[in-house]
């Protein structure tokens, strides 16, 4: 059903982390029962896949007849990738997968789970994780956990923590765990159109990582909420109340944050210290992004949070010059407040610029790609910093899923900076992203609403050959060649 | 949006494990990163809801035409619950998380965590766990980690392996999860109806459990396989290739159950013993039923793995009797031989009726709800079974999900039956079972058909307020009352 090209199955040897023999013991004293969490479980690898072809957003304000500048000053947009009718969800995931392991050198019965995070649904029974499992047939391991976690844009979020949460507990057995992120995000035409995006990103989860999630530090609000849904399962359209999706996003980063915080102070409290944790404990910080505008809002609502509970804030001089009116304001009644998100804005710029202007190069020229998009924004960070620049620092991290489930985190990222380092080849490994970006075939408008049109006449059809070319992807890609009667899916690799 | 009735929300204290002093106490320490997993770390409380009516299989059989015996024999199945249009997956899982926080006299702020699996999907994004955050509202608590996961009937499994290794992880911060297993399994008319079934069952997770995962001990079998998926999305119904999936359950069986070997015959190893793993390790054997006879064929299918596989089996006398001429066939080739079936079902009749029979009250009496199948045997075993019959004892379960993912594990039960024991307490919460059975209400295939015809019409319809009575449910079942213009779901509780 699937054609392997290329011999990605070869066992190169375990270049990331513990080698046969120490993956081995690990797993009899697993198996053992003896207990215990190993050291600094995170994320050793990231790959990310996105879509040959873009459009530009300026082009889009001209073609969809809107002023200048909604699309691309008003969300913050520069450009958007999208799929033509022959990538799927599952052709994505196969490519950012293979990808990963190949480039890791990685031997597949090294992989002891794997999960997938997303919100493109094409079966409502069949994982993606299943189909995913066709990558590891030559190796004969079949023993890998994991299936598909679904809740919008959250699903990347649940895997990594049920794939961190799995490395430290008694099931583990000494094996590295894959999350998988992946989403194509489109929309009818109309004003939420330029907000789509499609992408894929695979994250190798073990221990001794260069980004290891700081323990006990995990934020959540979950919530009932009605701000972005796919009710209507025949579509690829989600239903969205704009406005009410931004207040539930600014909602739960709130909420998030607050919890955060504790969590952290009462850490630090332990450790003899008092002083409350504020943005200033972030190197760098990076969101969820539906459109980039938003993030920079949000730097700005956490600085809010800051300056409301801040004992004394100086209002004379410094960040916080000027910000007197608002002492009194209660969170919940600023959601809308234009006044509050500018002054806040305007006093947060820099902080912007310094901790979170950096990871949005992927949503900027890529677009949304839902379940990935934080780790888009992780990817984008490293690969425009040194090893030097990020040893050391702590990477706050807020993921935001529709419907609604949310959490913020943090990374502490290692020391060790060495050349050869796992933080220098995890770096080093993401150093071509801006490049890769440029080497995009630009599409018009027009011929991008065709495939867009495309997409949606074929989208679920059976006993269907799918349109769109080999030539229009990158080497090394997944795509969809054939959906059956009974709408089984075949794939083929473009080779590398 | 959704209309409490009854102030389930209230704190009566935990009546289940560990109190207020000891969970903060655990927060802290897992805040502190000290490491270590708890002790007996799996199913504390378990809650069962299944619909309050049902159709007999030997009534369908004439009104379907076909040759008596062939659902209540060919398939082992007796009766089959269905829900009307009124009832979906979110209502299904507020019943049964209500009922499991009502009964266990939680506080909701004691939930750290809870996560559904199910494959009854209404929507793309927004996951039923989000929905079942309303029911946490009144409480304030918003920090419940997990949300949905899909892979057909295995979703649950993920679900609570999930929830286990996050009370093994440093992200546990002392409060228990919820684990949650919902489904609506409907057919289109033909063969397959009669497998069809619904319910959900909530299970409480912690440490000091007298139900406990054991450790190091899961073997697991991912595939892909198009056996029984749902690619159209537009329609309740599966797309099902019966004997592949046959042969798919058959082959995950056989892999599970040799990884699950291997790893405890290396922890029995480890211990000093060499003494081969097989049937006369588990006390009691459950299984993910599709339908029963299926399950009666996999305790011979286990028993061919045992024979195959000792070194040296007596054919003579015993278990092994007269089944010499099988000794040389390979597993694989075995799949469709009804000699082979024949041959072992005899010869495990009394293990199935000893170790499985007392399991499958639920599924012939229900019928298969998908992902709570196997939980829904676990509950039928304990409602049949005093405390004292298990303490002590192992039960052996193979979780199967179509697509496919597979895993068998084992629980180990409690050794303390006294009066009042945790034990005690979870097998005497479920004695009511068979008696709850009785007092569904039986239903004529000629209306039941009717149901399933007006299900079909109005399943995703939006503007729209579902057929079905309030009467046709039990006291303190959630029900749809409304599905408005922008496919949002509203839902009123009958009063317990």
């Amino acid at each position: 059903m699937l054609r392997l090209v290329g011999r990605a199955a070869r066992c190169w040897g375990a270049r990331w982390g513990p080698g046969r023999a120490a993956m081995q013991q690990a797993r009899l004293s697993g198996a053992a029962g003896s207990g215990g969490w190993p050291k600094d479980v995170g994320v050793l690898a990231l790959e990310v896949y996105f879509p040959a072809q873009y459009v530009e957003q300026a082009e889009l304000e001209r073609f969809d007849g809107v002023e200048a500048g909604k699309y691309t000053q008003g969300l913050g947009q520069q450009q958007m990738g999208f799929c033509a009718a022959h990538e799927d969800i599952n052709s994505l995931c196969l490519t950012v997968v293979q990808r990963l392991v190949e480039r890791a050198r990685l031997s597949w019965d090294a992989i002891g789970r794997l999960e997938v995070g997303t919100e493109t649904v094409v079966d409502k029974s069949k994982a993606v994780k299943t189909v995913l499992m066709q990558l590891f047939r030559d190796s004969g391991n079949s023993d890998v956990e994991g299936i598909d976690t679904t809740n919008a844009c959250y699903g990347g979020t649940a895997s990594l923590f049920n794939a961190a949460d799995w490395v430290e507990s008694s099931a583990w057995d000494g094996r590295y765990a894959v999350v998988v992120c992946g989403d194509i995000a489109v929309y009818a035409t109309g004003n939420a159109r330029p907000t789509g995006g499609a992408g894929a990103i695979a994250m190798l989860v073990g221990p001794n990582a260069p980004l290891a999630l700081e323990r006990g530090l995990r934020g959540t609000h979950m919530e009932h909420a009605y701000d972005f849904y796919k009710p209507d399962l025949a579509s690829e359209y989600p239903v969205v109340d704009g406005p009410l999706s931004i207040q539930c996003y600014l909602r739960a980063l709130d909420r998030c944050y607050a919890t955060y915080r504790r969590k952290a102070e009462s850490q630090r409290q332990q450790a003899g210290a008092q002083r409350p944790v504020t943005l200033d404990d972030f190197n760098f910080v990076i969101f969820h992004t539906p459109f980039c505008k938003l993030v920079q809002k949000s730097v700005g609502r956490l600085l809010l949070n800051d300056f409301l509970t801040a004992p004394d804030p100086d209002t004379a001089a410094g960040r916080y010059k000027g910000l007197q009116p608002f002492r009194g304001v209660k969170l919940e009644d600023t959601y809308t407040s234009k006044e509050v998100e500018k002054a806040f804005q305007a006093a947060s710029q820099e902080i912007f610029e310094q901790k979170t202007k950096p990871s949005l190069l992927l949503s900027s020229r890529n677009g949304n790609m839902y379940t990935p998009s934080m780790y888009g924004c992780l990817a984008s960070l490293l690969a425009q910093s040194s090893a030097r620049d990020l040893a050391g620092s702590r990477i706050g991290a807020f993921s935001y899923g529709s419907g609604l489930a949310a959490s913020m985190f943090s990374f502490r990222v290692s020391p060790d900076a060495a050349p050869g380092s796992a933080l220098d080849r995890l770096v080093s490994s993401l150093a071509d992203l801006p490049a890769r970006l440029d080497a995009r075939k630009h599409v018009a408008p027009q011929d991008f609403a065709e495939i867009m049109k495309r997409r949606e006449e074929t989208h679920h059809l059976a006993d269907h050959t799918p349109h769109g070319s080999p030539a229009d992807l990158f080497p090394g890609t997944w795509y969809l060649t054939r959906v059956d009667d009974k709408y089984r899916r075949q794939y083929a690799r473009k080779p590398l």
